[in-house]
């Protein structure tokens, strides 16, 4: 293979594993990814191996994780060049990626003859939408899969026992218990007993597992693994649903910082939550919101002005469908017992002649003064610039927003949008 | 007296005893009535006590309370003539008009001096709407106002010590402090120490009436009083205020059943809560509500047929005020966590095909269905006469009633009901 004689022209020691599911048979079709990581002897330096790495390709790019690593394009394939310490204890490792040999040979060792167990099970993840530890998912990772599997021996004996599990399921293959974990799943790294596995997996990407694994096994269909495409709505298809629905619906949308999934997702998920808050505190009950990353770049987008990447990297898109968009003009406000005697001269010399009140109620003053905002799309016009938004996406969106109400949001042709939309409003997951 | 000579002219022994305020000197201009309680001893009959009461007056009425008294008008008063026992001591009464020649002798006793301070606290009780212990008000007695006087000395005395009144205050006059009682304001009968004299007291009047006596201590005026008179609204004011408010308003109404206040207050407070929790429960907030008997008769109500009574007692108004007055079509419902699998089987199988859902949130199921009741005025319409509403109002509705919504309101000119509108829309106390 072209690295290892890379490797051992220069004489560098350096020792080449291809690791992750293509070295395990366990690669799903349709991904294009190749991990090779070139180790390094503990204590010594990990340039010749990156200078390796450089040379493989020649086309590549460098990233930065915990240290630099070399991505390529060749021949089809994505090729991630990773350099990494060789270590005699997983616990000892220097940096995360450290980690992966040791993984690799735990499961090599153990996946012989389950390899297309491993393949159904992460094809079955896929197609339900829990597959994938990036942020952006929050689902389980291909090494968690292929645990599962080794634990449980077979892909129906893994969905057979994930139907049964409950919050804070331990599973621990090489009883080390060694350690107290406070996640929904945990699943002990047999390598590194300190770590979980199953860490970045979200409570509901966990339960959207388990729900999935019960209707299969009463129901099993091969749109569970390859569900039908949803095509993106048409224009009277949206606004059908407008029309069924009645609720209110107001979109935001702005330029997409220059940042990786994992930093933006979870600014993105924070970000949505502030909104929401927003909305609920001034009395606009939110029924259901969601939020997306669109990598076409609209047109509209570049005339909005802005930093020299916005628009370059899509648009950041957050929905929020309301229950109540508009309010009275008059609104409650509670203020302290009538025998709190000081708080209560303050609180009525405070609303000087109100629409209504004051009076007492349960003892205590309410006065009905004007509401600031009786419009939600009001509020999100003037106040969604003063919210704390995430350290990228607050800057991006301060250069400039746009806010869609209702039928307006007919305007945004993207088809990746209207398939976001179809998504939305059908919001059906395969559950028992 | 003619009573008094009835009586002897009889030889019944009976004994006739003015009581209440005018017996005491504290009687309120304006008010026209006059208690005259006539005894038995202990152990006889109250029937020659009726005899003698039915021959005062030409026209008279008998009532019930716990047993008949007669009612009369005579010579521009309202007679209350009323049969009593004449027991040795207040905890030993057969019927509670027995306690009240025990009320007269302690109050008479101790009074001289004090009627006027008396007259003003009652006259500024009525003039801030928390005097009276009918059900209708909920306010202080007078009886309860003239104990606070012999209690604090004076009438600025009573409202010095109000404004300091905290929810559990005990003023006992004779330190009985022999039973413990949990309302509000507690004052020991000093004549039976097992009876609150402020049992019929409401929190809320309670506490009107310490915040009017705080605000009156710093800025007394003549009109807390003799507070102006409210105008009712015209057409065009009740439009003013429709379209500043920018709230729903919904009316209730229906025949007044044939009952004296004590009997349709309490309902109609309790209906009033029924159908604010049924409106809540579905969704639609109230921002207020309010619910009055008006004793104009609408021609209209004749129209809707009913009982015998209906519209000659008036009609009972019930006003809603609400926040949201139409909801979105879908609704969402939460259903049990995921783990728990046959209580989540069973929640997905009684919602086949939603119109979003089923999906998994915070571990649960969650699925949008149609909502039952999209517009409160609706719900209103159709539901309203489920409810439970108080043993005669709930019969009366049944038999007819009507909804107004938003400027329908308009078509009621009744005065009265015009005042109640302009009270509701300013509800404004005086208050610190």
């Amino acid at each position: 293979m072209l690295i290892e004689d890379l490797a051992r022209a220069r004489g560098t020691g350096c020792e080449v594993i291809l690791v992750g599911s293509a070295a395990r048979g366990t690669w799903l079709s349709g991904d294009h990814d190749l991990d090779i990581f070139i180790g390094v002897s503990e204590g010594s330096s990990l340039v010749p191996a990156l200078e390796i790495a450089r040379r493989v390709a020649p086309k590549f790019e460098e990233r930065y994780a915990e240290h630099a690593y070399v991505h390529a394009i060749f021949e089809g394939f994505e090729l991630d060049l990773v350099p990494c310490y060789l270590v005699e204890d997983a616990s000892r490792i220097l940096s995360a990626v450290d980690r992966t040999p040791f993984h690799n040979r735990y499961v090599s060792r153990r996946i012989k003859g389950l390899e297309d167990d491993v393949l159904l099970l992460k094809q079955f993840m896929k197609g339900i939408g829990v597959y994938g530890s990036e942020l952006k998912v929050g689902g389980f990772s291909g090494y968690l899969a292929e645990l599962l599997v080794i634990r449980y021996g077979s892909f129906l004996g893994v969905l057979e026992n994930a139907a049964l599990w409950r919050p804070g399921e331990v599973i621990d293959l090489e009883d080390h218990s060694s350690r107290d974990h406070e996640d929904s799943l945990v699943v002990v790294d047999p390598v590194d007993p300190g770590r979980n596995v199953a860490a970045a997996l979200a409570l509901d990407r966990m339960f959207q597992f388990v729900a999935a694994s019960r209707l299969f096994l009463n129901e099993p269909h091969i749109e569970f693994f390859f569900p039908n495409p949803i095509p993106p709505l048409s224009d009277q298809e949206l606004c059908e649903q407008f029309a069924k629905r009645k609720s209110t619906l107001i979109l935001l949308e702005f330029a997409a910082p220059d940042q990786v999934e994992d930093v933006v997702f979870p600014q993105l998920r924070k970000a949505e939550q502030s909104v929401r808050a927003l909305l609920d505190r001034n009395g606009f009950s939110v029924l259901r919101s969601d939020a997306d990353w669109h990598r076409g770049v609209p047109p509209e987008m570049r005339e909005m002005g802005g930093s020299e990447n916005s628009g370059l990297c899509g648009v950041i898109r957050m929905l929020f469908e309301l229950e109540v968009a508009s309010l009275p003009w008059v609104e409650r406000m509670v203020g302290p017992p009538v025998w709190e005697a000081e708080h209560a001269k303050k609180f009525v010399s405070s609303h000087p002649e109100p629409p209504s009140g004051p009076y007492v109620e349960d003892g205590r003053l309410v006065v009905e003064v004007a509401r600031k905002f009786v419009e939600a799309s009001e509020l999100l016009r003037t106040q969604v610039a003063n919210l704390s938004l995430g350290r990228h996406l607050g800057p991006e969106l301060r250069r400039g927003y746009k806010i869609y109400v209702g039928r307006e949001i007919l305007e945004i042709g993207d088809p990746e949008f209207r398939v976001f939309m179809a998504r939305y409003f059908s919001a059906r997951q395969r559950v028992c």
